[in-house]
């Protein structure tokens, strides 16, 4: 079967593979959906996790059922699904507590181009069928069903690790599609003023759809300055980093009170060090929560978040911004991610 | 001064009472809006918390403040302030346990119409004022204002209390002003599916407004077999009980799934006992949780919650059905509630 | 292969079946040691989950390992292993929520001696034994290990569901060895006074040793007035019940302040309703939160627990009063359970 | 009345000031037991909160009440008060959101020695006495009732804040009074293995005594290798970081597991950032939380935890190294906190 790889750091290309053997828990699925993601770049062209060859590339899919294992229940061939970036093995003690992101060692729940072949190609297994894979929703198209590999949940963990609460005023720092996410999560959490600190006209717009009330251009100011005068010197109550780099941080603890927390849901490709001034963390005793995670995948939230396009509560069209048609097309989506044109959020690529 | 107060059970009427002396911490204050409460009727014509003789009535209310005591800091003669159904005396021990609802003893955070005199008055006192005054915001009316005395705060806790989550399913049993809130208060925690149960059509489309997917009326069939024929046999995820008798219970076991999270709001005015089948609560070892809370008042919850109209995110005008003017008219709004015409929701009288 | 079995309601006795196969992920083990329980009790006598045939009895074991699936990665013939009560298949829903002891439906975590055969045998299968065994340390005995499957876990259960924190005043009624290991768990959570509720001289005597602060004999009067004089009247912050009738949650709700939490352990077998008095429960809003729970299993709560034993923390000893010796006693140890001789708290079997 | 005073950086002597002037809900107490702190030192010699010029020092004291405010309720001229570090004014919004510790602003709820005059004074006022005073039990010596100003409560909040639970592995850098504390409070949370990371002798034995498993001299060589030599290469759950330099966040980052937390109580003196490696915080997808917070003042917890000394379930006799008699012993004490001889653990005077 053919695959779109990471041949090495900085090196990517179609590659020629046999179809994997799924084991009795298994999938073989098929892609109908597959969306390129910033993560494929900082993989591929930062290096973050180190050097990868002949890996598959891809994690944001919905797909059809072709084959399962012998012990798989609750799916079978011609079933459409969609399929979470991340896809753990559920027996594990990391699951059993409270953290399959990180089942079997950090970051390892996360199995598609990380250490198992993604989805970009034309057929990929997902493992443990039962606990990976969701059903798509009648009423929810294919292209929308893979914004729920990996945007929504993302963004969504953002707002959920920041705990946000109702009427609380909220800081989202980079509003690319994970970061729109966030500030869609933290609406859908009951939030009454969100900042989207964003330069792109288009995410800028995008983000009020999803609730933002104060739009923040880093380009036109210090951000720390530009919020606080918009509050009147008075500190936010959470700030979600979706974007930037690690100077985010310095950012986010100048904004954020007392007892308020800073949820990380980028993912931090370089830089050696996160700082935290010790002033402005209160000399260690300001109860400030820094947090920072990978989303929760399997199926359990696939099903949920998907509720929520299914009645109505999420629209993720907006973000949809390149339609793309054929297996082939995923080498321009993933160029279109790298090099983000302006009037791009997100491409997707239908078979 | 004059005041609408409770004779004694089942006895209402107009009295003249002096002017409360307030203390150094207090403020007097003078109401620009008050709504009467189902809870003044069951106080009354069911004497739920036993007899009160000459005790003004109301505990919801926009004022404008005229006095204050010495040691108060952050308000003056002339603000226009929300005041929370829940004013308690802070510096308690059940305060700082997170208790503030039952600061001084079960429900005595509770002061208006139960313990002091209410707010259906030309002045009243409010205990604490910086821990229980909260300014109305500038783009908010005092209509709108006098929604989160009690409405909004106390549905609100109810799906706090269910800890609603995105994507999930909530039953709310009840849709009258308090249940509307709790609909609200669900979808703005991201439940995906709402069910509603209530007959009246006003409520019923008003709960359409606020989020609600599926309308149940409790006079076309049994709840419990009306519902789960909706959701194919699937158990909901929470169920909030703002209305009803205590057979509301019941369903509400018959609904939830496994550590699932019953949670009522809904001030029981008369029945022994909750009943809990053994059977349907898992033998009582399937994680049911049954919680019942009084809403969170003080400054804090106003403000935050004050924020959601101030932003734009919730929208309390479809409420205000009855609109009344004029001190005298408090006896008319009372008695709408106690009768409850088809077209009501919720009346206001503004001075 | 020999097992004791229930034949059906009231009647047990020993039966011959085939080894079962065992699936790919699973083990089988043959006993060390195992303890009959009150549960069995229940289920034989009272018909507690309904009537079974031929169902081998037994949730309560340490085993060694004979043999394992092709996809058993941590596990191999020859470990000796503790095996929890609740062994769930771990990929579903219900384990992905955080609730694997309902995975698949309501207790259907529970599968020994449930929907398969227990562990009174000389060979039983265990599902996903990557997911539902752990090592028994060096320097834990069997008869100590199998106080982990069920006696440890049920009992710490209900001072976790009861968010026992520092300084607390708890009741536990019923001391069994399950609410010894209630009470001792609540100590390791730093409760400062516990009062233990139970008759029998060697269970009083015990519960000192665990950390009770206060002895009640309910034979010696009302048990809430018992409680209130020594308290001079004060509620307690939590009640677990792991033992009595259903009238223990009416004593409860007496007992237990505002935003208290009464914590169920006890597998309720007969009666119809649990009671809660509408005024004791503060008209349905005085947060008093009612929780009642199946023990969690799986092999990270053995790890975790055992550790309290590897390093002193918890001496389970003192609940070892009867050891028995050989399979065939087994039955002997059934009947002491149901008996309850008076010099008793559990008694092992050892192969 | 006398005083002993910081006079300015580095520098602190005796000061003659008028008694305070106390307010209606406040006291006026004159103290029966103080005793010198770290915080005194980083204050003074380190001037961690700026300069400060004669202010009275001490935070920690054991009082008798000598006159109340009109509006007191349950304290008067006679009582044995225990006082809190932190004491704040319990009806602010940040009260009311569960952070009382910055009750006014970061830190404000510690007000003794920082923005009101301390304890180390003849007589001294507390603010709200109703919320920040709590009885001595009979059994509790005042020495012993010292420890629960400062000590106890600062420990037991790193446990806390860590969440620690049954049979975890704990690490606590730094086993000063407080860092004993904080095994202390890991032990009564129920954990299993606790790792105290100090030097002194003393120290090291007394960690035994409080629950430490395992003692690691930071003397002896890197401190992460040495504690993962003997977990085997395994990461530990919590670690709580109770001393040493904002290097301590370096080693807890290498020793935690994903979704582990690094809980501070370390009143960070010096240095201008705390450094997370962007590897080792899982490139900001980990889970690992950091927190780091002031201790919970205020009555509540007095009460609650010095129910552990009433009910024998903590002994803090060990803490108490150097007993001092007399006002003018003070100056002593505090330079014995200074110097640190190496049979010091805490001093305390009584007058």
């Amino acid at each position: 079967m053919k695959g779109f790889a990471m041949l090495g750091l900085n090196k990517v290309g179609w590659i020629e593979k046999d179809k994997p053997a799924i084991g009795p828990m298994d999938a073989m699925v098929k892609p109908l959906a597959v969306s390129p993601c910033t993560s494929d770049v900082h993989t591929v062209w930062e290096g973050a996790i180190g050097d990868r060859h002949n890996l598959i590339l891809g994690h944001e899919a919905v797909a059809e059922v072709v084959e399962v294992g012998a012990l798989v229940k609750d799916f079978k061939p011609g079933d459409k699904v969609i399929i979470p970036a991340i896809t753990p093995y559920w027996e594990t003690v990391e699951c059993q507590m409270g953290y399959h992101q990180h089942s079997g060692g950090m970051l390892l729940g996360w199995q598609f181009s990380n250490v198992r072949d993604g989805v970009f190609s034309e057929y990929f297994q997902v493992i443990q069928a039962d606990g990976n894979l969701a059903l798509l929703p009648e009423n929810v198209s294919v292209e929308e069903g893979v914004m729920l590999s990996d945007m929504v949940p993302t963004g969504f963990h953002g707002a959920d690790n920041a705990e946000v609460a109702y009427g609380e005023t909220v800081v989202v720092i980079g509003i690319g599609p994970v970061g729109l996410m966030a500030v869609a999560g933290s609406n859908l959490r009951g939030a009454a003023r969100i900042f989207a600190v964003g330069s792109r006209e288009i995410c800028q717009n995008t983000s009020k759809l999803y609730g933002a009330t104060d739009l923040i251009n880093y380009k036109n100011g210090d951000v720390v300055t530009q919020i606080k005068d918009l509050t009147k010197g008075k500190l936010v109550d959470k700030v979600i980093i979706a974007g930037g780099t690690l100077e985010a941080f310095e950012w986010a603890l100048k904004l954020v009170r007392p007892a308020g927390t800073i949820s990380n849901i980028n993912y931090l490709g370089s830089g050696e060090y996160i700082k935290l001034n010790r002033i402005d963390w209160g000399l260690g005793m300001g109860h400030i929560k820094i947090i920072g995670g990978l989303m929760p995948g399997g199926r359990k939230n696939m099903e949920y978040l998907s509720n929520l396009l299914k009645y109505g509560k999420l629209d993720v069209k907006p973000l949809l911004t390149h339609r793309l048609k054929g297996l082939s097309e995923i080498e321009k989506g993933l160029y279109l991610m790298k090099d983000k044109p302006r009037d791009l959020i997100k491409p997707v690529v239908t078979m």
